[in-house]
């Protein structure tokens, strides 16, 4: 039996219950609806995001229910009917889900997920896969960041400390672990996941010892295999490499064979761990393993790894798991299409803000390779729109006349899987690795030039030729129509 | 029965099980430690911070076990020894702890929490009281400070989709409602602390319809004491606000007598709350609520406010839950004093970076204040040390012989109480708004200067004379130790 979140469809902003109220009050809770979730814009810097959530998101929905407290709850607050209420006392969700599969590449302004279903309900889990979905994410993208930073160095996630409570913690690490990380020092991560776990002592270890020598060969004793001291406690330089040192020699003359490991948790990283790689290689302790941990992202590291420290395991907490610098993303589930007087009615948002404008109706998310399999670009169809055998033209989501031509050499790959269908899942879960082969695999086709650090180059995301047009119509209609009340 | 999140000592970073592993083996675990909770700065431009968190740690510290499946899991990992996994399978916790309440101002350096009992037993927790404790205290300080520029009209707090996690979002909320919000969005908030719930219409429901009136007349309809409707789905000014208008006006006519109530998400909410309120008042609808949200932390509602957006609900989202601008409380727990030889052994931290030099040993914090009750400072006194009847000297933690004289005319409080003896609880659950009510206390007598938002007055926590003389010998007996290490 495994540990799992306790889910509730209380875990809700109130709105989606009162509008919910409002819907079957008007008996339109199961008018027919389409919703996406995507976000308009990726974190500074970031050329590109991981998707990751979606797995608990899956088991939430198929579990979903009210409980008898929880509608005596929502009938205390005096504003649901009971015909309500009773209603929700049997309810179970029944929508049709499509999305990325977890690990994916995506990009700003594609629908991540597309929801379907009777309006009531997929309007209902509208915070819960925000929730589930925005931070995931993030995490994720962030730590893919943080890997391509320390360059082939293992990294591992150590932030449950300073994550938003247990669950923070919890789905950061997984996250984290998606993104690339080699593990999390979460053992809850290790437990439910099956991530690889790691850690070895603290500061309050060796100060527990009145001599950080006896602190070492104590930590030694237990765990003969595992050599890794933390070496910062009182002076890196004068004491903690040396009694290192000392009790690695005591070590191998009891046979160990093992690498010699240091863990710099403070300091100035790059010349402590050149400075402690040179002791150690003196001392006969060839290829040190040298972790540094302490306020670590992945600017600091490429500035590290610039200046030649010597570290070649990273430990990366606080930054990666808030995701310091942008911590939040801006993911938002929209209503796509509804149901109208039996017809499916496209709706957009027209703003003044072209950001802010969305693109009409349902749509179905394409990628195009070229042929030696680089992403060129991904491409918005209309839902029932055949991807073309010849050259497709690419449209500005803005600029809708600024084109780019897809050479009818790619090959294209529609990037939705069917997850669930009426609120049973059609997708097995997949392990931690198999979501974390596929994030690498797929950062490890973007060109370059989009995995860079700062200031990125951008993936194109178009509109095919038909959403195009329909875009376009759409904001002339609107516009006529706003000039309509205007002059009212 | 309430949702409670799933406990676990495997909620915990692994470093504490090799550690506790270690202390196991030498004999140790049962050897008498003291730790405290302390943070070293507040985030930039705070001048104070609202301790939150403690009841779902006393919660959890309770009822702290390891599952049989989780052993196994540890022996799985191949690196613990029977003799501790069958230690660990019926671990309970023992330990004594004291804290300041929930609620309470605290300050840089001071003792938050002090536990004390069997070394791998207050080892074991580190993970978990920094958990539970780090972020809750970081959100209940951020809210106080955008209650503060709200002056005195209501805060929501509406972060639940872009939080940590399910857990995330819950523990924000509740934090958000100790440091003054009114209410959540977050039902679950309310359901489990029965923190005050809110919410109406999304832009879905707006876009649902065919018209934005009919949205408004069919919400109307469904809540008719409720009449707050977003009005910037379409166009605030030449839509929202006129439909919303028409709607109230008919709502009068059937009886209504509630104030007309508008939310603003999107666009200039200066501009648009101005110009909004001109056409409710116009239009006979006084002294209307107008709801602001999109965007808002303390600083912007600050500068909103100065320039009279007619603004008197505030919904508060990402930068209150994210805590956006610093978004970690760099909260700490560190061994103070330990059994060796038994003789209780004091510990610090010497560091050349003075910030991170800690004080020597266990300290009790005691706030004075002046006769008309404002508080003056706190003092770290000595475990055993009494307060003195007349004038007190508390000394600067870094420049130990500047002092400041707290006049004998002040009067003190101890700050610290007992929650916890031997692992049960001593100390009832407090109601949120008991809670909200010790902060709002709390920060009403501090000085103006010290609630500024932008660069507040520094609160003095200094040391009393014995602390100091205790610090400043411990300082130099290091520093002769480290010569001894830096000349052999």
């Amino acid at each position: 039996m495994k540990f799992k979140e306790a889910c509730s469809v209380l875990l809700t902003d109130l709105y989606e219950l009162t509008m919910i109220a409002g819907y079957y009050d008007h008996g339109r809770q199961d008018d027919f609806a389409v919703f996406e979730y995507f976000f308009r814009a990726l974190p500074k810097n970031y050329g590109y995001a991981i998707f990751a959530g979606l797995e608990s998101l899956l088991d939430d929905l198929e579990q979903l229910h009210f409980t008898a407290d929880e509608i005596e709850y929502l009938r205390s607050l005096g504003i649901f009917k009971e015909s309500l209420l009773k209603e929700l006392s049997h309810f179970k969700f029944h929508g049709d889900l499509w999305a990325f599969p977890e690990g994916s590449l995506i990009f700003p302004a594609e629908p991540i997920l597309r929801v379907q279903g009777p309006l009531a309900q997929v309007q209902l889990i509208e915070t819960l896969v925000l929730n589930h979905l925005n931070y995931p994410t993030l995490v994720a993208s962030k730590a893919a960041r943080v890997v391509y930073a320390a360059q082939g160095d293992p990294v591992w996630e150590f932030g449950l400390r300073r994550a938003q409570g247990p669950n923070g913690g919890l789905c950061g690490a997984r996250a984290a672990v998606i993104g690339g990380c080699a593990g999390t020092s979460n053992v809850m991560a290790g437990y439910l996941y099956g991530a690889e776990v790691s850690g070895t002592q603290a500061h309050s270890w060796i100060m527990s010892y009145p001599s950080e020598l006896q602190a070492f060969r104590d930590y030694s004793e237990t765990f003969p295999d595992s050599s890794l001291f933390l070496v910062d406690t009182y002076d890196t330089l004068e004491s903690g490499v040396p009694h290192a040192i000392e009790v690695f020699k005591e070590m191998r003359a009891r046979g160990w064979q093992g690498r010699a490991a240091i863990r710099l948790d403070s300091g100035d990283l790059a010349r402590l761990s050149k400075e402690a790689y040179r002791m150690l290689i003196e001392a006969g302790f060839d290829d040190p393993v040298i972790v540094g941990s302490s306020e670590l992202d992945e600017y600091l590291i490429s500035e590290l790894k610039h200046q030649g420290a010597k570290i070649n395991v990273w430990g990366v907490g606080t930054k990666l798991i808030t995701c310091w610098d942008e911590p939040a993303l801006g993911g938002i589930y929209k209503l796509k299409a509804i149901e109208q007087d039996q017809k499916l009615v496209a709706k957009m948002k027209v703003s003044s803000n072209p950001l802010k404008t969305t693109d009409p109706g349902v749509q179905i998310p394409v990628r195009f390779y070229s042929p030696d399999g680089v992403p060129i670009g991904d491409v918005l169809f209309l839902e029932h729109e055949t991807i073309p055998n010849r050259d497709v033209l690419s449209h500005d989501r803005h600029q809708l006349d600024r084109t780019i031509t897809i050479p009818a050499s790619a090959s294209h790959q529609m990037l939705h899987q069917l997850m669930m269908k009426d609120g049973k899942r059609t997708h097995l879960e997949e392990s931690l690795d198999v979501l974390q082969s596929r994030a690498r695999e797929q950062i490890a086709v973007l060109p370059t030039e989009m995995q860079r650090l700062v200031n990125p180059e951008i993936y194109p995301v178009g509109l095919s030729t038909a959403t195009a047009k329909a875009k376009r119509e759409a904001i002339r209609r609107y516009s006529s129509h706003m000039s309509v009340i205007r002059h009212s």
